[in-house]
């Protein structure tokens, strides 16, 4: 997914995306001799390498599948798992806010299936780092086996162990805990992050919220934020537009806020954030 | 915003964020003799230069600003402009989507105030490129200005003129049309998009997205999505936990599309989506 | 469901709501010596017949169910069908915007199941009168049913016929159409509606939307307002509580506008409805 | 508003809504030789008593404004206030969830300005009857002129009394508390309740709904239901046609639960309501 781009056709080990009727992804690793199996037929990996990206391939049924260098987005949703992963549109979202880079070095717990910790690894490149901690090595395999598909992995290191015992990383740009508990470990963070740096989580319950808030604001955490995204799918028969008819109505609650060294009670927590857009960039 | 992480002080030179009460942000950049000027008073640049950041100053008034080392987000809501910008919900949405990352070459139309070009530049990295069209050199200005603030200039090419002429590139990674009319302009994008690439638009009529939608069927694009991106801010008081009064209702419809080489009629689009988060990485 | 209020016990002829686990309902008129079978078991009307509102019953297998006088917002969930009703979501703002009420004459076109018929036969009382429209007879069989078992029947006028011949009514308050096509009716609507009387509508794609707003605008209806009514459920486990997972996030656009004798241009239609909350009942 | 639509014409003593530009609604009764005065003109009673319904009226400086019958909602949003009032998208759908109709009985605590009692008592018909608690007399001198000017007042009892002592009143059909912590008087209204009658509630915090969902559950409520409404309005302009810029976002959170006499715990509450809608009528 990183340096397999300049290539215009399909190559062995790469790792791709067959798009099938219905929008149904499947990813593969290319292997010479090896076959790709689905319900609706099966094609050979030697009849998909050196064929270009973007081509329509057939499996033997007859039916259409586009060969595609796989995209961050398409890979996160359709990631193997063994827990619930974060929606693309949750990263999306906490990606812009906490300004995650190239060259950055992020922290997270826990690792989860490795949905975020793609999306970081993705995104700080190879001058980047992220470390991501959680109490069980077994859950972090899958993880692992997930990041190595997308040759990703050099430039993630796990830890395997509780986020009570503290992190042994200082300084680092950004933390992002994805437990249920984040409110326990406020002040594990604090001293791992960089003054100014920003604390992310995502909680599914309103009492897990407040419980974080709370600890948050006695742990000299400032610009704190609490928002969800929604995202609303439309059909696209231009004819008949219109919105589809079901939808996601809850993934979660994010929960942002940096870290100062100092808490100024003049400056007030918690006001509405829509009516923020008007300062500019002066100088 | 790139290279300056590493410091735990800000020095001459560093775009900063003055942080103030009610979340308002100022952007400056550090100049020795120079001095920050706002309603609840001054601050001189001498007095910032040396800060760790994270720290609270204040202002010859008494009121405090946190120094901040700028985040993407906050920078983009901030953003000096002439022009309707992208907001971080949709931006970042679209960066998950279309798979914008460290090495990628992408391509934009128009620039605007900046703000994609802004995130674009900083996801790709010192390995990557942007390229902006814009039909008006006077607008590119404080797009460029904005984007040299940050220190992301060397990573944009501006180009004045209009996209009907067709693009000058050939195989980028992905194409996003911010403008009126992106249906006229299919053809040139399906000409510099590598096969496999992403498309992205966001247009705010439906009467808009219609048109966008009948080009593309007939232009050899698949996986059309169309969606929204709403964004709910919620008061962060803990003990009297509620969403916010009022929100952004719409600033947008989001539409991606990959280019493909010939469509396969039997591939059916226009599905809902939320059905599709079954499959997994086999293999 | 109109004149059994005031017995505290259920009476033979009644029409009850039976409501079991996981909110189920079920709705039946009671009938001496008739039995209830469900899957969770069979209870005989006998033993209902007597049994106080409120009550716990249970089936022969021992589940519990709860016996309740039916509200309308129940009885129309769980109406019977044959074709997509209108949801009680939609029917309560329509109901506030135009006003529907005791003693009200009101015209509705297509009958369908007849889920509005119910809610427009329920409000506007024993000196109110429905006059429903449907093409079809048959159709208008299953509404009529319906409707009878709620006691609700004699409130309602039936006609099978198609609206592009026109209504015999004159000078109603109120008109609704739940068709694909109301903009092929709107000079239909303007001669039955009375000067001021409210028209109403809902569709489910834009497209039908963007017709009928063209043709309201050019017959004398002033006041046109478009919008979506979504509703959010969460689950009830105060501690976690927490918006439920999946939501409808579609069923309609509903369109509604007055009739005027003569449309000035200095009033602007199409402005922003949220901003005019501001004036009072003066005088 | 109640007995007047019969009349083609405005008579005197009519309480009518004239509708300026920019749907902004007055709303007068009218009295020979009194004066319509607004910042865009003046228009004498004497001038609009005998026009006929739907007409375009002139102030003296050439303004245009329809004559117009008002309908619950516009009256609602437009009611003289000394308090936070229930929204018409709310009591839309409070009302169909608690089946209000004609005939019935309803108490509600507190009556602030008098918007749900306004909706209570032009739905409950000439035969229904709307018992209103506040703890102050002088909040409801507001709310009865609201509903004298509307000719619903005699439909409405105050009662200026604390709910805390009980509510009179026995067996009624349905109860709605509008007050900052209706979880302090359940046991209240479980008393006053009708078996398997309706209580329902708004509450703008989390906290709040916790505490009262927790109060539900252990005193013999059943089929608790939480959601919110939110309602999104669109621009009108067919060739343009998208959804306002801006959004009420929240207004409070809707509780509704039916009152039993004994809660069999093998019916589990709390689960998810979108699933509930396959059971039909049966019988």
């Amino acid at each position: 997914m990183t340096g397999q781009q300049k290539s215009e056709v399909a190559i062995e080990g790469n790792f791709v995306q067959l798009l099938g009727s219905g929008y149904k992804s499947h990813f593969i690793q290319l292997r010479k001799g090896e076959v790709f199996q689905t319900h609706r037929g099966v094609i050979a990996h030697d009849d998909i390498i050196g064929k270009k990206w973007g081509s329509c391939l057939h499996s033997h049924q007859g039916n259409p599948f586009y060969l595609m260098q796989p995209a961050l987005g398409d890979v996160l949703k359709n990631l193997k798992r063994n827990t619930q992963i974060m929606y693309p549109k949750d990263i999306g979202y906490a990606i812009m806010v906490m300004g995650i880079g190239p060259g950055q070095t992020v922290l997270e717990a826990g690792t989860g299936s490795g949905a975020l910790t793609c999306a970081f690894a993705f995104l700080v490149g190879d001058n980047g780092k992220v470390i991501s901690y959680d109490r069980k090595a077994e859950i972090q395999d899958l993880a692992g086996k997930n990041l190595a598909k997308m040759g990703l992995n050099a430039r993630v290191i796990f830890k395997s162990r509780d986020v009570s015992e503290g992190f042994d990383e200082r300084n680092v740009d950004a933390i992002f805990l994805d437990l249920q508990n984040p409110y326990d470990y406020v002040e594990q963070v604090k001293t791992a992050l960089k003054p100014g740096g920003f604390f992310g989580s995502i909680l599914p319950t309103m009492n897990q919220v407040a419980l974080l808030l709370e600890k948050l604001n006695h742990a000299n955490f400032a610009f704190i934020e609490v928002c969800e995204v929604l995202l609303r799918f439309y059909k696209t028969d231009w004819e008949r537009f219109r919105p589809t008819d079901r939808m996601v109505a809850h993934t979660g609650f994010l929960i942002f806020a940096r870290s100062v060294f100092e808490l100024d009670q003049k400056i007030e927590v918690g006001d509405d954030n829509i009516e923020n857009n008007e300062e500019t960039i002066s100088n």
